[in-house]
């Protein structure tokens, strides 16, 4: 049975700064389909003693060692021998892979440099997996309860040999086991808050017949439950995952903004097309960041009306009619000015909801009692205003961003009727 | 002496197929930078026995072992207890951290969870690096020849500590070898073009006592090219650079936009800032986002006074004062209702430069004669028209960007007199 992989990527351009694995996506992908972890990945160079050092140790902890890369003709490239020499198998020509190989030169009109013919060696027993794209044959190892499987680096080479491995290979020696996966998305709380909150109610699934296991992520202005759970009944693992899900929910509403993947400019999206509503923004210190943010989404022209940056104090009393004289006595970051600044975009764009957003995005411009990070947003909704205040820590950027998903999220509470 | 590094990634969710460790990227190049190698990389979940036994074998290979993540407050976060296990060291509290911690969670008005005082734990000895975008330390712990470093994982927090250890701790430590680069960034050709260009001449560099090896990086709407020579001596190594970049910016200009590392976003508000001129924006396709990069850059205020989304048809007719006539004869989509656009919005908020967007982002929208991609971007300056179309591909996001980027080139052309 196999549980355990890791994978092992070999090429020293991966060691540079400028390239990364992304083979391990789509190999992890397919192998958590059929219910197998991966463990640990690593990444090396084109280096016997280095690879040999990996393999090794990866092949003492895992069923399953999946390596990429280091297939190709050239000196540098190791895979083949370094995994042959570990598993003590001898390596054989396989007179059937250079005869494909030279077939492959010989359509495009060239000649087979010999160099090739390193690529048609295998070390004995290995199961051979044909590369439609490229010249370098894919290879499964069994040795005992222990798999290896060699894939070519080129991404568009590897990932038509990874069905064929899935295939005939690996999924006959599950458990026909499945992870099946949630994401719980929440704003307006820390990520210790979060934890807080929702440490009692998954510590109850942690037991049981059906684990649910549960990894917390936070980004800015975001932050993430992953839950999955482990099982050959996908419908069983599903209906255990609904109730984790809405337990959580419950513990969290209303700051639980997505449970289907959705971004929350996607769930902003959904609700104003659901309730054929239109919006207009009036942006300040984000610079136009929320509106854009609104507008990645297809179909958007739908629900966004318009949207103002007024950055200036000027373009502020020009395009939404803020009072020069609220500006004077409360200063342009004030909730008096953000609502100032909804009430106009809303009513010059004749919409349902109108949003401001103004700040101080840093690092200068924070004096006495407005540091850089104090945002006020304002929303008007059924003729009502609504302003909150915040404090965001981070970067420019990064208070742009938390503004901005204030913003859209101060929409979906009203628009929802959660606020 | 420190030669061989190795980097391991901690988080369960650097194990998914939705996430790849990156900081590892920035690490590498500051380590290639001192000379040091990363010979090679690791990434293991939330797991102590997996993580345990990657960092014994690193350990057992490699001079300097830098790993990230799992310093967060969670019982998720291991790596800060490993290490101290594995290298036999008691974890203490280090008070001076738990009341930093606490008085960031006071500045937000917040309450410091009591989960957060695990991240006061310090290995005896270990050296703390303050971390002014969150609540984990890093530490430095040197153990016989051996260093580790522990640096949180959010990159922003990762970062600015990364600059500390290079410096404090790692560079006086090394044979003084460094790698000196350059970036050169290009926009407005493809990939193919600028290495028909850019090949002639810096296949001449890699002759010689100091060669420059030169790596080609595309990505939407920008070309760049790093330049890096390897010397102990770094004023003859700049030097050659200089000349290197200043032969390719004679082949590329005026496509050339930045040599020094600035984004386009920073080298146009620095010739606006300059010149002591002012822009406005109009955008449809691109939803604010030109106007949301522009202000990235700390001052921006000083240049940018307004922009306006006008995503309907009816805001451009309000807000700019584009003819419905035009709309209807020529479509929202073209040159001339980009002109109409960038005019309105300049004389509306009479500023020296007025920049219009105009297209169709997709999925839909696309029609005979104007498929999805198609942008029309113009701008007004010194009395003057100016428009372009252009037909970018890719996703509605790429679109988007590609779109703001052609944006900003074109302030950029006109206002430094290269158009």
């Amino acid at each position: 049975m196999l549980h355990r992989a890791e994978i092992i990527a070999v090429g020293s351009e991966l060691l540079t700064p400028h390239r990364v694995d992304t083979n391990s996506l789509a190999i992890t992908q397919r192998l958590n389909d059929i219910g197998i972890d991966v463990r640990a990945k690593a990444i090396v160079g084109d280096d016997r003693g280095d690879l040999r050092a990996l393999f090794v140790q990866a092949l003492g902890r895992a069923d399953l060692i999946v390596l990429t890369g280091g297939l190709g003709p050239t000196e540098d490239d190791l895979t083949r021998e370094v995994v042959a020499e570990v598993l003590a198998l001898p390596l054989v020509e396989d007179e059937s892979i250079t005869a494909r190989i030279r077939r492959r030169f010989e359509r495009r009109g060239l000649r087979m440099p010999e160099i090739n013919r390193r690529q048609a060696m295998v070390p004995r027993g290995a199961a051979v997996l044909d590369n439609p794209n490229g010249t370098a044959p894919g290879l499964v190892i069994r040795r005992e309860d222990k798999t290896v499987v060699l894939l070519p680096g080129p991404p568009r080479e590897m990932k038509p040999m990874l069905d064929v491995v899935l295939r005939e290979h690996l999924e006959p020696r599950t458990a026909g086991m499945k992870v099946i996966r949630r994401v719980v998305r929440v704003s307006g709380r820390t990520e210790s808050h979060v934890e807080e909150a929702a440490q009692p109610v998954y510590s109850r699934w942690t037991a049981g017949q059906l684990p649910v296991s549960t990894t917390i992520l936070a980004s800015p202005g975001q932050i993430e439950l992953h839950l999955s759970v482990r099982s050959d009944d996908s419908r069983e693992a599903d209906s255990r995952l609904d109730d984790a899900v809405s337990e959580l929910v419950q513990a969290l509403a209303p700051d639980v903004f997505s449970v289907d993947g959705r971004t929350m400019e996607e769930v902003v999206g959904g609700l104003l097309r659901d309730r054929h509503l239109h919006v207009a923004l009036a942006e300040s210190c984000t610079g136009g960041l929320a509106t854009s943010r609104l507008t990645d989404v297809a179909g958007s022209s739908d629900y966004v009306e318009r949207a103002v940056v007024c950055y200036s104090n000027r373009s502020k009393v020009d395009l939404l009619g803020v009072l020069p004289e609220s500006i004077e006595a409360y200063g342009a970051v004030s909730d008096k000015v953000a609502i100032e600044m909804a009430r106009g975009v809303r009513a010059r764009a004749a919409v349902d909801v109108g949003v401001a957003i103004t700040g101080i995005a840093g690092p200068g411009g924070g004096r006495e009692g407005k540091p850089v990070g104090t945002v006020f947003v304002a929303a008007v909704w059924k003729g009502e205003p609504w302003a909150r205040r915040f404090q965001f820590p981070g970067s420019r950027e990064m208070i742009k961003f938390q503004a901005s998903q204030a913003a859209l999220d101060m929409i979906r509470r009203l628009v929802s009727g959660e606020s």
